[in-house]
């Protein structure tokens, strides 16, 4: 299963002293772009290959704060539903369940009009496992 | 109905030019904090009253993407269930509306440990109206 | 004297309980930003025109924190220095000045190499005061 | 010298496709926090120690911008100067110096006022090297 590590930041807290909310869907970008590049869908030469992931929704459950320093833990899974492309994420620390997610991605042009995907991208997440039922709160 | 405006900053865009995805979440909390901080639920001085709206999930909706400079408009409605608060929310670009939200929060103590709301909380929340319907997509 | 207002969020904070110290470079943009669109150097219908105030350097003087719910006022102040425009910024907490900046920036093309400034850019600064004495701090 | 890498995330960039200067600021942050936990000077168990280290001033000189996946490359060096701690950093992009930056800090109460730094801070920083010239453009 893909997974990435991120060390909490200083930057991430908030003055409740645990990592404001909005920054979970940055962390679980992190994990997305990180597979995407591991199988050259996003080219970080090519900016906008970022727009085959182009953001339609997201949903986040938070089960536990997390707090400075803190040595997180991202695994995704991805499949194909119609035109779009659907993660899903569980974030750890330790050994603890800490937040889950699932977003979804279509492919967009520089109108930002939802294109079929491209038959690279549905090679690529074929060759993914999925299981439906790995999200225990979303 | 309660709303806010917003001037997207450029601080807030991404590569793809429009206003980054996480930033939503920002938004939506601006309006929340308004709201919380008209009706005396939320005190500036007293910043711990935040841990009143502990974020347990959010779920957003995109219909259009948003710019640098965009002047938008977030309305939002909220009622209890059980312990927890629920906030919905609508942005809108001058007549359009570009994306829905909805978040769940609960009142925590100084351990994160889940309280009951308070009086006050319920009293306030009480006196707001709620259209179970007023979300279109989600 | 060109001057914004900007109300401190939640989400500006960090676990010290203050506006963490890389916003503040957010807000001293927020004020230039709206300074050049109000002089039209500055067209969100246009964001290549954001181009046109690459940022070259930044110095920034703490004096005082800010909080969750601050009402903040900055102010600014622009000349010329070769091809370089100069801003300096003064952040106040209702009558205390609480931060003091200088941010430098240069026009660039799309391949990021310095450009001369546009005439109308020289004329618009043209027209703006500026006391070589302002800042009391950097 | 001590360094970190640090990989640029695509919600670090701007509608410029470059990473957003305020976002340089966190980026030394993050090389200062693990210098400071390097030492046991920043202890994640106690974030409080974080206030060993509050932000009195910054400068950034920037040189070539980043952009999305790029593999930066962050050296500081550090030494007190009276009751501060003076940091300076080089931020590399593969062989290229694209940045230089000094911070100082304070140590301050919880009231924020300004603190002798403690012994444990001296004697660390005593231990590091310092070239006084190895900026060359701050």
């Amino acid at each position: 299963m893909f997974e990435i590590n991120h060390r909490v930041q200083f930057y991430e807290t908030d003055l409740m002293g645990i990592v404001h909310h909005a920054n979970y869907l940055r962390l679980f970008e992190e994990a997305r772009v990180a597979w995407g590049q591991s199988c050259n869908l996003i080219d970080w030469t090519r900016p906008e290959t970022a727009s085959d992931f182009t953001v339609l929704s997201t949903e986040v459950r938070h089960i536990k704060p997390s707090r400075f320093g803190d040595n997180l833990r991202i695994q995704l899974q991805v499949k194909m539903q119609g035109v779009r492309v659907v993660f899903e994420y569980k974030m750890w620390n330790e050994q603890e369940l800490i937040a889950e997610c699932r977003t979804t991605h279509v492919r967009v042009d520089q109108a930002m009009k939802v294109q079929r995907p491209t038959h690279f991208l549905l090679a690529q997440v074929e060759k993914e496992k999925w299981n439906e039922t790995w999200l225990l709160n979303l």
